[in-house]
């Protein structure tokens, strides 16, 4: 048995997805930028990709960037908006629990001369719209926030976010990472009022090295690439076509029969809460509910460190990860941990368990017993 | 019969790149970044990648660094080496006729204040090292030199001009385009005394959206995509692992039996050569001896333009490129050819052969005989 629970880090590639990039690798293979049949071809799986894509965000296809995965998309939503904006004001708002594809980015434009506001979060991650409404001023270009935390599954309250920022400063552009909540939620940019939103493709089943980011029709933004001139110069390089192609066809297939695979993630971490809480000394972090992500669970257990846990899960052939591991691996605190306030015990005992939709009761169910036989025994070695 | 002769354009991806990357997109799918052994799977693949690429430029694995192509690898060169260096000095040089993916970052970098020099070419394409020594000066950080010209096969004098440059400034890094070369010379850009080196894996039979930078150990570079911290905190971002995986396949193939392979590229050159300029009014731009590439042939024919050209040997199924197309497809004046100096009825009527190992003297054969077809067809359509 094996059970694969590390979906938030990256998640196996659809088998759709891959016999389309396989088709365009070998046959398909022209340049959208060259002009014979060849290259239109290329050309039509590109503008395919993204009609796939938009339809999901209920956008308009060209609203749709391709780029090499969620960090390029969070770089150039901040960078890139910073940048065309800077004559409008220096005031960038986020959050003290964003990833490292957000918060390195929000440091890199504190160097440049931005002035960067960190909203705190409550002990289930979740910002104040109190808080919020009183950063935001005349000077404040673009409010960053994620949609779902990765390390705890917090769900920030987005839209009531998007209308404070909007009602104080309608300039003010906001983008949302969505690297966590795209193929979770329906996101539809438009209706919220979201100017930028960023996904990555290898967390949808898409492969490595593709993602996108939506941008709103008319949004004012450089980019941080330069050369041919592709994607309206937006972003230059000769486009990943078979990863666009293969992003399109698993944003769509994502999005079939959606509420039932809601509904099977929420009940596979239903059971899965009920049945680690059963054992003594461990608590999930953050909401467990439905107002939490559907496919993460954040559990803390008193005496194991988190690197014991995972290499003792790792033996039965369950993959987990020790915090967030979407960074590089590097051990360091997490800062979402820390923004909850979890005192320095549980931050360095907690494992993060992901779901997708592949993931079985029987997966959960092996990862219970597992935990169960564990924890017990590893707390046996606990110097105290 | 059909003759993809576009291979500068894109390549075919190969069998051994695409099988290893649908392994890689399926099975061994892990992240990187992941503490358990999946992730640890995953990072394997990314280091024997970068031995196999390290490997063909004689350099050390960790002098290579994944990018999302040739763009990004030259984007990151210059940027990066010029905001990391610019306490050293603001001058920076290349030629004028670089790939876009060069020229506009050239020209961003300009608009940040750099002050960028760009060479001449001779009719030839290739730069005058005379007009390089007297160039490089106390304030020139980088010089950034194309190795192989995309539009002509024009090879520059890269080994003499390290030389120039090094002699009048040790300090100033060396940045080298490679995209074209890379798998038509054996590089060692250490013994070039070369500092950077762009490499674009769908040049290379591997697959599009990956590619490569080379910097030699120590040099001073900044990331232009921030993050994670993944690869040394260099390039941020999830590891493309199935593309890295590709790229390390594609560049340990390209480089098998190369004597065999240059020889099959030449005597396609030559045997392309000789067909084409028996039809009347037929240029070939550049040089066409052994002292050019050896897989692109930029062909002038006298009053037949680029466009009608493409599209009429697009109807036998014969695919090439109007001028260069790795830019977006809007036509520009091709800034080589004007460079080399060809009279505007030329530059208008300029197509680009490039070849790959796979191409075949039959399909050669096929390319000359409808060239003979069309040319004297078309030529009666011509208002004088």
């Amino acid at each position: 048995m094996q059970a694969y629970l590390d979906n938030s880090a990256t998640t196996r590639c659809s088998e759709r997805a891959r016999d389309i990039m396989v088709k365009v690798l070998t046959e398909d293979f022209g340049n959208p930028s060259s002009l014979h049949t060849m290259g239109m071809t290329a050309e039509g799986y590109i503008k395919k990709a993204k009609e796939q894509i938009a339809k999901t965000l209920k956008a308009e296809a060209k609203e749709i960037l391709f780029t090499s995965g969620g960090t390029e998309s969070n770089n150039l939503a901040l960078i890139g908006t910073a940048l065309a904006n800077k004559r409008a004001g220096n005031h960038i708002i986020t959050t003290s629990i964003e990833h490292a594809s957000v918060s390195a980015v929000a440091a890199y434009l504190e160097e440049m001369g931005f002035c960067v506001t960190y909203l705190k979060v409550d002990k289930d991650g979740l910002i104040s719209l109190e808080e919020l409404r009183e950063a935001v001023c005349e000077d404040t270009i673009l409010v960053s926030l994620m949609m779902v935390n990765n390390e705890i599954g917090a769900v920030e309250p987005i839209e009531e976010a998007v209308k404070i920022i909007k009602a104080k400063n309608p300039k003010t552009l906001v983008h949302v990472d969505a690297i966590q909540a795209y193929g979770k939620y329906r996101i539809c940019p438009k209706k919220l009022g979201i100017d930028l939103l960023s996904v990555s493709g290898h967390k949808i089943h898409a492969p490595k090295g593709t993602g996108f980011l939506y941008i709103k029709d008319k949004t004012k933004i450089k980019p941080i690439i330069y050369g041919g001139g592709q994607q309206k110069g937006m972003r230059s390089g000769t486009e990943n076509v078979p990863g666009a192609a293969a992003l399109g066809m698993a944003a769509e297939e994502i999005y079939e029969n959606f509420d039932e695979k809601i509904e099977h993630l929420y009940s596979l971490k239903e059971r899965f809460i009920k049945g680690v809480t059963e054992i003594e000394g461990v608590a999930i972090n953050g909401k467990t509910g439905r107002d939490s992500a559907p496919h993460i669970v954040s559990v803390s257990i008193d005496g194991v460190r988190s690197e014991v846990m995972l290499h003792s899960l790792e033996e039965k052939e369950i993959y987990v990860s020790a915090g967030s591991a979407c960074s590089s691996n590097k051990p360091a605190p997490s800062k979402t941990l820390q923004g909850i306030g979890l005192p320095k015990a549980q931050l360095e005992s907690t494992i993060r368990f992901s779901f997708c939709v592949d993931t079985t009761e029987e997966e959960i169910d092996y990862a219970i017993a597992a935990l169960k036989e564990i924890v017990p025994f590893r707390r046996k070695f606990i110097r105290k």
